[in-house]
């Protein structure tokens, strides 16, 4: 009975969304990696490697469209359970997997950036879940509801005390000619697979990001701006409400690190 | 699909959880209000008073457990949608009923008090969230998680400031020989109907009550200490970690009150 499942009672669960590519999951350990950690932090019983990869696995085969280029949605629920908080010790966690067609972005958005505003939702600070990707996303729903219009791509969100955090489905990096950073992600806030991967990659080439808080002005005072998410890579950001940038030279060598390094959509 | 049901994949949606007493609804008009606000506050489309009632009628009717003594739970999902934060304008609500057994508590719980813990999960100042009852409930989870002893039955929270705001499925009152205060619901928890309808009867009454800031501190200043849910009405708390209070006049004239005003248990 669905009133006894905890993801729909109390959003009691976690979940990845994974880009499909040619059948085959992309980033699958970045993945199960966060995915695991999220698990230990809400104590919940987290499924093996093997398990999550073969529920995946059978999805996949099972995809009634295309997975050349799709998107898994794959959901840990912490299990049924009596009413009320308290988790039943002896539950085991639910898996779901869905397979749903991915978002095919324009070469103009790779190469000219997207346009995104700045959401009145603000991001709470609860160091236990942040990081992780749970089920509890009212703030992220609350915020994408705030615009309906198509030509905004994202909105940007702050936290209580106005830090840049993230997107509501994207992370954020803020390039100068001398630096480039990205927020802290220990208060609030998704630490986003492409965001680790992306960081990976730029050290690995010898170029320094720095992860710290970042407050809000700083957006003012950026020659750059990207988003990262795990479907579409790396994304330039030309506006915010009435801030513009232009896609620099920062963003478009960590484009091509990106398109050699995994997602060839970079290099539309 | 499940996958498509924002309850489970975001937990965006509303709960309440209702006496039910020789099968009617205990305080149906105060649930009614608060589901229908906190569905404002989402901008989840909310069904009447008159279908969510007859979705708990039916429910009532076909239950396999008496509904002479029993706990009603009844879920609204923003609906369903496709992947994704941004919800489906065109969705409507989903509405799930469950009719569950009551605990009954002893006399002595009544009598005597309980004992309760304080919780090392903290409560997020998310304004935007206050006081509704989301299925976004991880903190209260992951605070109930905190123990497993029968003996101790709730366990308090306070938010990020020290603030003491309420108990894991409980609102809080302190007393003083000169004042009663319950913490502000401003910027977390959630604003109980038990606590609503025990802040008018004392109004009713003449005894002051005043919703205010309540540091934690106070506790160990506190004469008496109790706790309101819809389900039990008002239980004296007798300890919590190191400290200690005797159930005194207020508490038991609070109990009174209730008693002769929808809560017959309280003069267990």
């Amino acid at each position: 009975m669905l009133l006894n499942d905890r993801a729909a009672a109390y959003g009691d669960g976690l979940f990845e969304t994974i880009a499909i590519r040619d059948g085959e999951p992309r980033f699958w350990p970045l993945h199960v990696a966060r995915l695991q950690s999220g698990c230990l932090r809400l104590g919940i019983p987290c499924p093996s490697d093997e398990a999550l990869r073969a529920d995946l696995g059978s999805a996949i085969d099972g995809s009634t469209i295309s997975v050349e280029y799709a998107t898994a949605k794959l959901v840990v629920s912490a299990g049924n359970g009596p009413r009320g908080y308290r988790r039943d010790p002896a539950a085991d966690a639910i898996v779901r997997v869905g397979i749903f067609p991915a978002a095919v972005l324009a070469t103009t958005q790779y190469r000219e950036g997207v346009a995104t505003r700045l959401c009145a939702t603000r991001l709470a600070a609860q160091p236990q879940l942040a990081g992780i990707k749970s089920l509890n996303r009212l703030e992220q729903v609350l915020a994408r509801s705030e615009w309906s219009e198509p030509d905004i791509f994202e909105g940007l969100m702050l936290d209580t005390d106005k830090r840049l955090i993230c997107g509501t489905m994207s992370n954020v990096f803020i390039a100068t000619q001398s630096s480039l950073a990205t927020p802290a992600i220990t208060r609030c806030g998704v630490s986003g697979i492409m965001r680790r991967h992306v960081l990976r990659l730029l050290q690995d080439a010898g170029i320094d990001c720095v992860v710290r808080d970042i407050q809000v002005d700083e957006l003012a005072s950026a020659d750059e701006v990207f988003l990262t998410n795990s479907q579409f890579g790396i994304l330039p950001l030309r506006q915010c409400a009435d801030l513009q940038w232009n896609v620099g030279a920062i963003t478009q060598q960590a484009q091509k690190l990106l398109a050699a390094n995994g997602v060839p959509e970079c290099a539309a």
